[in-house]
């Protein structure tokens, strides 16, 4: 089979494989759709260590090919996603609801990113097919009535942003923030407006994301390239800051911005993969008595999550596709890398058909 | 009537002050007991800012002398405890339940650190006759057979120590790490155990705190000063880690030492003071990927929690009077500051009397 | 001044009183617009018991006409409204976060509902003049661009149905099931929307309710009077049942229905205010193995729940004004009764203008 | 091998069973020590229907003797227990966090009780060998230094009156009633002082069990069979009621004076088996006004639970061991069952020994 494999630092490219064998856990997948995410990025760039060889991606859409032996539940033919965290559901991490922090080979049960399997530490979604471990706890049927391009945001990006509202808790009522507005932070708006943010402001520069923020449900925006937004925020606010502030980028500038942004008492709720030390500045924190929360949350996976944002879009409380901007065919993965990790032409997310 | 006031940075000394009126709100007490905190001794360094001629002090046992016009409820005569936060009851704060950072007086109903008054913003505990503010909010009544001393910790330093536990949401069963035993710390172990903590790891080095730590709950106790402790609270977790960590100095050391110890999913619930600007470091952030959180508490306050303390020593689940390891009159104060803030002499806590 | 007042068992009637002294913590609004509750006509029925003579009414828009001497933060003339809850702030029930059950003036601080006190403890809201108590806790200010129709359900029928979203729990992705589509449970429905519920199924048998249910979020409509609505919701579900049904009637049927809709694990959350005592049949309770919960709330109020119910509308998250189907004069107010009791002419809510 | 079995109504008997076969995902362990619940003298007398030939008993304790061909993890001769809810790991209920109510063979993922396995839908615990399912979610190895009898309450005993204080939320500071000093009330004792129950008020007539109960935590005894207990908890809380009612003997009687008993806002946590319909009087639910909450726990199993457990008992928190009143051989079961059944001579739990 084809699988796009990290080669080296600044290369990723398409190999042929053989098809996996099928454990008795496992399900193999044949992937319809796929999609590219900017982890895959920090990995073609040398950014995150993969294994030479790895097949790259964990968004996948597909067709039960094979199922293991012990796999009951589910049968060859159907249509399912699973999540880009795909938990062992018998780990400590797993029994107290920690499923993206998934250490069953660990002595003790916990390991940090441990439920980050596809692309990371075994092989990806981009490719003719993939395996999936623990099939039972991680395929989740696509309703009949849904595209594949419809449901391609849920094993990620959809998933994670609305785990940025979920883990601040956002309540009827609340302000909330959104700093930065790519396919993470837009998925953050929508899943602030699901749970009641009342207003909802988006921080972005781009013309285009700040178009698509409002559609999805920004209702102020602000553009840190002319004002400073947490200024700004205030501003908004008379002074008042904001309940919770979601951070979708992975950089200081924005993690020292929501904290900024906060009002007492209020919640940063953190998103971006970041690649330096943070500094939280003693005023922002209130010399550490303003009540203030960080709290951070690695993308939720499992069947049941999964069935949970698949509803979302099968009652329309939202639409995702306007995220996917392109589209590819797996052969062309090199060039769709490209067009995705320079974000020329407007591009969001890109749909890969193999 | 005689009060501590702020002089001028390293000085703070007794002078004469009339008895303050009484608004309606208002309720004055005889003040039979206080003491001195780690945050009055900020104060008389000059590294936390209050006016010249300021009462210091923020924990208050007494006897109300005189109730405002309309104030119901509570009798002139009674023994009463406020806590060192003092909340309105009315702000928007106090509304969402979020005491400390009270602001009736903002636009919006929230001020960072608001709901500290007494030492802060208007004057404290460290005198003949204390004001408090929003009586009918403030003014928890002492059960009778309490004595003085009894009670002399629930305003600031047990409420602040067990916040630490119930923000980290201690569970029955967790591992917990304190860092730090000194007042805050103790009664942070204390908060942990009462939460079912079933082991308590204390990081500390001055021999006297770690026999106290002992006594009041910690099963294991880490030396900083011979190990490194996180390193160590791995090595007795077998890798693992800690649930909750809780940071009960407010230094950077104590702040990253306690991330490091957690493990992925875990919570650190920060209570000391911070003079400086924090670092999260990448790694024991998990790239901003492990679950983690960071709370931060400041004490509780308002007459419900004051019962609920009281209650916890009235019905003997924790005696916090071995923390009192040294008595003063009110005329000596000036000595007792002397004496508190250059820990000398094995000193915890100091009672101070009129 | 004009005031509706419970005379006797089936007669409420308009009647002149003296426009009410105000005390120090109290303001004294102008009433603008309020409406009738439901539980006005238990009272009228004499269902619910009154003290003869007492004006009735807890759902007011008004304007400041006069503050009370220790009020501050407001200013006569402005527009504001109140919650038909006003609880005190400053008892240990308020404290605890338990505003509805406020028992200022017991021995310890709470009280069975102690927090309704307008039109059942103390004078209410449909007269030309409203004594606010613990005004500073109480007045939410109207932003100007807001109507006071469009206000009108704030203080009483948008808090209370969407608590029952809030205490159900609801989270992005559940079922959940109303049962009972008067202005009360359209609230609910709207705000199990609000919350993220992606599949909302709506109990009712009047085709105009039914329809205006549908407009307001839910996504399948239930009549009870041709299927078993806990059988139907099974079907619908596929033998899971919803994760939360909310009861907004008040009877065993409904109580029971919810009940058995539910999937293991799921909640009851319970608006209605019932006339008899209930029964939980053993079945459907899973002889109390299921998990399940029921949970109970009282109309939350207080100034913070008022302001962010108005944000809601001010956002443009809902609108609330088709409940609004009748207008009368307070002259008028005994016809409006007679309207509103008999559910004639497809009323939901009728708006009263002094 | 040697097994209690279901014969009929009034008939457990032993009898000889083939050793059962080990699936790839089971364990076969080797039976130590396990006791007998009142939810098999339910079964006994027929009250709680089971398959005629069935093993009886859900709380083992034992040894690995066999794993099946895909569990890793666990070596042989590991002495492990399992919690008497032996949830899948895979369901959407499990995936949800609803372990109990596991329904992996049903078309949506969740089954009323459906955790609950052994001595229910499959083979039990009371004989020689006990074949435990999804072993790599069930297993939790045993401290070397804790004896099967220190551990013999845990699989379910613990776990379900513990459960009781955590789904009653108790906090730091609550008083809370627990309805019957049986094993699981005792329990429910213990898990409330665990979680920082200032004041616990144990209601129970056989003065045995009120001494056991003082021994475990109890700071009151109410003795039902000489004052009415809700009226005697309002007496001794000043008319406040309870924060946290915890019934544990599944009678109409407790549940409503556990209900009776609340304070406006209090929760309910109900740990008893009814065998009738349950009525819910109108006062004592203030009409459905109060606040009031009513939970449900069926125990909590899984290795992440009974590791928690064994810690709490490895780290002295409590000493479980005094609820093990007699010791009987797996030949003598049937006399086992009849001093049990009929609470003869002081019995609160027996240990069986194979």
């Amino acid at each position: 089979m084809k699988a796009a494999v990290f080669v080296e630092p600044g290369r990723i490219e398409l190999e042929s494989k053989p098809v996996p064998d099928v454990g008795p856990l496992d399900a193999l997948i044949r992937i319809t759709m796929t999609t590219i995410c900017g982890t895959d990025v920090h990995i073609l760039k040398g950014e995150y260590p993969v294994a030479k060889g790895l097949t790259i991606g964990h968004e996948p859409v597909g067709i039960i090919e094979k199922l293991g032996s012990a796999v009951q539940g589910f049968s060859e033919g159907q249509r399912v996603i699973a999540g880009a965290i795909t938990p062992s559901g018998h780990s400590m991490a797993c029994l107290c609801g920690c499923l993206s922090q998934d250490g069953p080979d660990t002595k003790h049960g916990f390991k940090a990113m441990g439920g980050w399997r596809f692309g990371n530490t075994i092989d990806g979604a981009q490719a003719e097919y993939l395996l999936v471990p623990d099939a039972m706890v991680n395929l989740a049927p696509i309703p009949d009535h849904l595209s594949d391009e419809q449901v391609l945001m849920c094993p990620d990006i959809m998933s994670t942003g609305f785990s940025g509202a979920e883990s601040g808790k956002v309540r009827i009522g609340d302000t909330v923030a959104v700093f930065a507005q790519g396919p993470i932070g837009l998925c953050a708006t929508v899943g602030a407006k699901l749970m009641g943010a009342t207003r909802i402001i988006a921080v972005e520069s781009v013309p285009a994301r700040q178009e698509i923020a409002r559609q999805l449900g920004a209702d102020d925006i602000v553009d840190f390239s002319k004002v400073n937004p947490a200024e700004e925020i205030m501003r908004l606010t008379d002074g008042r800051g904001v309940d919770v502030a979601i951070e979708a980028l992975g950089r200081q500038q924005t993690f020292e911005g929501a904290l900024r942004s906060l009002r007492p008492g209020g919640t940063l709720s953190s998103l971006g993969v970041y690649s330096t030390d943070l500094t939280i500045p003693l005023d922002a924190f209130a010399a550490g008595l303003g009540n203030q929360s960080i709290v951070t949350t690695l993308c939720p996976g499992g069947k049941e999550r999964m069935a949970r944002l698949m509803d979302v879009i099968a009652f329309k409380r939202a639409d995702l596709t306007p995220l996917v901007t392109h589209r590819f065919r797996l052969d062309d993965i090199v060039a769709a890398y490209d067009l995705f990790s320079h974000q020329r032409d407007g591009v969001l997310k890109v749909a890969i058909t193999p």
